[in-house]
């Protein structure tokens, strides 16, 4: 990705957050994490991330989406005997589809690119309105895509430790280098 | 506590909610707790609390305080070999003064009945605005108390079990006897 991307989508994701009324403070402005997982497409498959707090026993996030866009398939595995992370997804403005393992749902409403296709496995899809939440066990395949609006989730969860999360789609990277130009 | 003003300070509540923007849903607006510690001065010494979720890992909630309406002094303590809980609070909304252990605030903000200071013993001052947060680790005495205008405080800690938390007034119980009249 490159810095003038990642800038812009840090400025638009602050924006996103004044609109839903949620204050942070000047150096959580500056944390906010942007990733493409690598595959260069951050308006289709990307996510903007601000962690409050992730000590060895409790992480709190917001997770902020533009529209339509997608954290992509994968799950928390159980890691030297601990258990994987459990999350709870709260939707806190616009709108969230949430895909897990079970019936598929038909006629889903999110969008995925031709070719990414193969690495969305799960098609089970809730819902998620303002106010509304879904918790998710540990090692369960999972991914997400806002609506049209775009949309702010609050995850609440046990430590996230990223570097362990297992991605459908091998071409993903987790953490996105940024290219000065 | 009287079923009446049990079911205002609720209603209140959900009128504090609104005002900063904080979306729950229906069931969410009937499940908010009121205690007023079984002190009957519900106005000084009381909390509403709206549970998100809470696991066995993991506990989300949002703690609703009336104008200078205080949390009073309790610990988290080990339970059978397991830390105690910890918490983080950010503040939402309005303003809460935090104390913990350590040097003693001169001047501290809060207000407390003449007849309660014995049991306020912690009075090192930590003033939270909306955006700041403060992460206590368990097993360690704290009590808070809301600015002027009242305040919403996100609890993001590890699992909740109330009914072990020990307070220093021995005249608390944790769950507040409601009376139809």
């Amino acid at each position: 990705m490159r810095r003038k991307e990642y800038e812009e989508a840090k400025s638009r994701a602050i924006e996103y957050l004044k609109k839903a009324n949620i204050v942070i403070t000047e150096r959580e402005r500056d944390s906010i994490e942007v990733t493409d997982y690598g595959l260069n497409m951050l308006d289709k498959i990307g996510l903007q991330i601000l962690v409050y707090i992730n000590t060895e026993r409790v992480c709190a996030k917001e997770l902020i989406l533009f529209p339509r866009q997608t954290c992509p398939e994968h799950k928390h595995p159980t890691i030297n005997g601990d258990p994987g992370k459990e999350e709870t997804f709260r939707c806190r403005w616009g709108k969230v589809y949430l895909y897990v393992p079970g019936e598929p749902t038909k006629n889903p409403k999110a969008i995925i690119p031709e070719e990414k296709r193969p690495y969305f496995t799960v098609w089970h899809e809730i819902e998620l309105n303002p106010g509304e939440q879904y918790t998710l066990p540990p090692n369960t395949l999972h991914w997400f895509q806002a609506g049209d609006d775009g949309a702010i989730v609050s995850e609440f969860s046990t430590t996230s430790r990223d570097e362990f999360d297992i991605f459908t789609d091998p071409y993903i990277k987790r953490f996105s280098v940024i290219e000065d130009e």
